[in-house]
């Protein structure tokens, strides 16, 4: 899959600049204090141990801001697996903004490699199956185009990308409706689509009858959530193809092979983004011309 | 320690403004297809795990950010420890708000608690030695102030805020300013302290005889980074109260009662920040009245 | 249909201050070198000729941010069609605020209202048939979503709100993706459907061959561009419910009916927002306590 | 008359930023399935109408904010007639970014060439009379400057930008002032020269009296508003070149001329940037390199 | 003269916010270490030497702002003059707020009273004279609108408040106008005016030939820059009343009484606000409640 | 003194624009009207009296940001004296921007080097002593970066930068922490370390009682504030290098040397930023190409 680009993603710049205001502050004092304004370096960003790559551009973006005449190549692209001790990015120019921007490059590319990393491992586990991994709205506040990015890089596929693009139809709102359950979740299909006539539309449900109750509004997703295997089952054979199915809730390494058995289409994570551990990197200088 | 106020931390309003936009987008389509705009209703934040929590106020700033007629209730303030199943936040008001707001207030409450909790763990693994435990710069892009605060919520203190508050002389400096080491750590102190009289001083050190040369400059503290135990506590006699000491590097809940045992004055830790699991958080709707 | 509440869309509060910047700039020097201060008044915008009111929150919104003191009452609501001399806000309070706010509440409600009636006018034309009239993306910069809003006034329905919650393969796209046009539409709907699975898929059909191609990827929608009557007619029965249809490109009040008649499910017109003539409304002062 | 430049007047690049956020949201995802991230393109934008250019520059602009890549050449400049077919603008370039940036900076160019054309109709129907033909504050929230320009292609001249170049005593003034009316124009304008010693001043009359109380004052200048030709020919000759003068209210393309003919220095009009029809253009693709 | 709501202005919440950042940065350290959360104090300022107030209201703002449960109240109106000791704007509530305001209240109120005190100096030295008192564009740069006001609390008049208010033709623009210098003085004027009909145009001039090219064109003002008294008195003469006369260049309070003397309209002073002195005034805490 | 680069430091770019929107408003209408787009010209900044530069790169910013086809060369750099006539900068291109930036440009170089002359003279009073001049939080709003660096150009250092980098112990604190003054010192200096690890603490001190309070703490600073110079000087000898000592309040150049002369290791000064006068600068238009 062709990936945009990371450091064009809307509001990616201004979080850059966001970020670096927040760790430079009013300047920093230790490479004011101590570092020749004109002394020069070579510096490299290497895994310590393997993952998958995702961020680079976004490291680079960040050395840019910092100081524009800082030169920054990237040896391994987004998406790409790398081992341990290889190179992910090289900057050369001048020091102070080295210096200065390692902290903040670091920590974009480290979050989003580490989400990378463990989509990778999800996506993995289900290959012969039909269902894509998908991520969730479960994100780091500020940070969901980078890390649904980063889901992309890891080879999952993006759920919705907010409130705004798809109609979902959970438990919750449900009980607004209509009182009594699923008697009435054709008809709340049919009303979200009169409202909103150009958008998809999903509905959660937790039984077979929910599920029978939902197809008649045929809407273009269902989601069952929280489910034992042997429903989600059933329920993949009730649906026909009249809706794509997601699963959703419960669903680690151990047991999403058996999930991707049950012949979805596909399988949500909030863990992809909110509990992958930071990948482990290191900045190391070195060519230095003070 | 009395807890400054979170949701008045410098930047906060905007990075919940933030945070909506990114998830509301062009406005929360099930809601507005499906929910009567007069329909009420309760609903609960409660732990399905113990955890520690932090954020409680900010969640509540997103409530009412979307909706200022919603009424919020803390049941359990910052920094306190909450079991299995019980409370943390209700909301009571119109139901649209609730539903709109609700995945961007766990999005902020389930990490922030998330590295409360983690915090904890190494504070009271600690227990009973002097040294503290500190973050680190190792922070989410766009949410230092609130990462530091839930640190603090555990029961930790904080490391310098960012680049401008502190000097913190590293090996990378170190390189530029003197090109064969340790031999001049004192006078890159006394350079530092010529710049910036009113900030404090820390020397990053690896051997006794870097020690020794950085002391002479009277910084107010140093840093052993990644050394042996052994090293460690030979360092802590050398300096022998002329400086603080704080350890980082390779530190793990496994080892770390062993080096709060050399006496040193602080640990700091990059992973309470960048790879705290999410708390395990949900929100029950209730009190329904449509 | 129920509305949502147009001061509150994202972004509204905004473009008010924008506005009143632009109008304002340095301050009101008429009412500030001759309207005491203290003076306080009565006013009341009236329509000039019957007109579906649209804006009138938008414009209470001027007023109150020019001056919080000032009271502002709704006498017609959005969707509500208003006789010519019929009040539709009437305002009271200190006099500057109400002769400062004047022209750019009438600017927003002038325009929002024109549209809002256009709209109404061909909802009417079509009455009897199932067509919805939906609107386009030829809107006035920054001005989105109050006039898709003020569609929904009229009566009409919003077609997507932007570039990001819709796939609508047109002309344009199919010429880049397969060269020999209409063989590979069913190619086109399954790629867009692989990397946006959350998302409805629309596709621009000139010829009857091209539907059938566009058919077999199951889109959401077909769109039938300047199309003759005749053959629009043909379209809509070959879909026979597979797909929604609408109807694009040369229509006016004029034809709209006849375009109805042919069964597609909407129509949509460009002329809604970027050629509505303002509507005539007037803002009268009276009450005076000077 | 030389033409600013209208993409760089204060603003438009913010306007054009936010009008591009308004339509690309999250992403153009059609363009991001179906078009290649290398395919190159051809296209232009040509009139289907003849019409008087304005906002070519804004259009390019537009462009190159999506893509730095695209080369932008303008084929007709602003204040120009073009005529039916002809080209205006031509792009080149990467093919993702010709297909996002479209359709805003058509919306951009519609609206501002509608606007140019419909002045220059009411320029050309008072030729031969010294009247000016001048805008009003009638304009679309955010887009004033833009829109003033465009009058400028159109051959019009700009009456005041906001409230704050420039005293406008109106009816609604004069109320609060002196409760008797005419009695004291004069002393108004006295006052307001006194406040704002280094602004030109206005004042609205509807009778003879009341601009012989205004002309004591020695007011920079009159407006006649809504008065009939006869009256307003007593009162151009009553000035004697004392004050310049103005008309405005309810003037068309129909009586522009009479109006004209009665010696006025300016005639303003609403309806210049509130009610004219989008102008008639259109993007079109070729020589495309997929 | 009724002064404008200083708080008001436009840009000055901004600047208030600006302001604040600037000097709390990551928090106020001090009183988050030491002064108890729900400590309570009364503090007033007082002027530790005669002023003319300026600015209450915008320090008000700044309490306010910091802690919007601080009631501030006014002793000393701006424009008013205080003695030695006399309070002007007394604080209650919460010690915490109080303590972090204090010195940004204190920076905007000291620096406006400063210029207020020295622009009444002037106003009194010129009394029975019809010349009045104005300030320049030699503002602080972000503060014109607070400086333009604090120079009305003293008295004086407002110049043109930007270079879009007023055409202001200069040595400098004659130079490219026409290179002969004062032969086209009037032409300028004429072509000025065609282009912005709406706006008062002045024109310097060093000699009389200037002044009575400059004349023919009918300017509202004339400046006679660094004029010897002499010949500026001539001028005024020479004028006649046909345009005002603003006298400026090498003015002080030694002199400005003579220059009034002349018969000039109006005297404008640079060092109004780019070098008055900042008012001694201090902040004084009572009245604690740990 | 390296100095770091002005036109570089958080926020500066802001508030160059700030400024120049505030100047330029709608535009420079009198060079819009008068001075043809194409005419190019060369212009100087020349200083009128003598005095240390500071700002060069500030005012070098300006002229770009209104033309980037301006070339601005410095001849005197920041932190060197200059003296009468002498040029500091010149500027070359399109000479509708020199013109429109010129003021703005002006306003921050005029304030700048004045700061840093007053600065140098201060420095050059205490020459032969160890104490260094210090600024303080007196400085304008929304200008601190900028004026803390001008100290430095005249040879002066920063004292803290806001209330975040430094906890400073005053009068109005102790009041809250321990109503008995001096007897707590220690504790307050031992609870701020606590809760801030990681940054200098000094505290202000009226007797020498206190002042050994204080010292049981080991604060880095102490403040004698408005001491008589004898009492000054036994402080000095009472500290004995334990902590560094700062003088302030009601020092002038008169008293500033015998204030040195104590052995104080700095001494900080309001004036400096709060009432230092604007340098004398004026820029020359020469070599014009209408």
């Amino acid at each position: 899959m062709k990936l945009p680009d990371a450091a064009g993603l809307p509001g990616v710049r201004a979080l850059v600049t966001l970020a670096l205001a927040e760790d430079v502050g009013r300047g920093d004092v230790t490479t004011q204090a101590l570092i020749p304004p004109r002394a020069r370096a070579r510096a490299v960003i290497v895994a310590r141990r393997g993952c998958v790559v995702s961020g680079a551009a976004v490291a680079a973006l960040v050395f840019r801001q910092v100081e524009p005449r800082l030169r920054v190549r990237v040896h391994c692209r987004d998406g790409r697996p790398v081992g341990r001790g290889q190179p992910i990015l090289s900057i050369a120019g001048p020091a102070r903004g080295i210096l200065t921007a390692e902290r903040t490059a670091l920590n974009f590319l480290q979050r989003m490699t580490g989400i990378a990393t463990l989509t990778r491992r999800f996506v993995e586990r289900v290959k012969g199956h039909k269902a894509v991994i998908l991520d969730t709205r479960k994100t780091t506040p500020g940070l969901r185009a980078l890390e649904k990015y980063a889901v992309l890089c890891g080879g999952g596929r993006n759920h919705r990308r907010g409130l705004d693009d798809m109609v979902l139809i959970k438990d919750n709102h449900r009980r607004f409706w209509g009182d009594r359950g699923a008697m009435r979740l054709d008809a709340a299909v049919t009303e979200a689509r009169r409202r909103f006539p150009g958008l998809a539309i999903e509905v959660e449900v937790e039984t077979e009858r929910q599920l029978r109750s939902a197809l008649k509004g045929a809407p273009e997703w269902v989601l069952l959530d929280n489910m034992p295997v042997r429903r989600m089952r059933r329920c993949v054979r009730l649906c026909a193809g009249r809706a794509r199915v997601e699963a959703s809730g419960g669903i680690s390494l151990r047991n999403v092979r058996r999930i991707a058995a049950t012949g979805v289409d596909a399988i949500s994570l909030g863990c992809l983004t909110h509990s992958a551990p930071a990948a482990d990197l290191s900045l190391e200088i070195g060519g230095i011309d003070p």
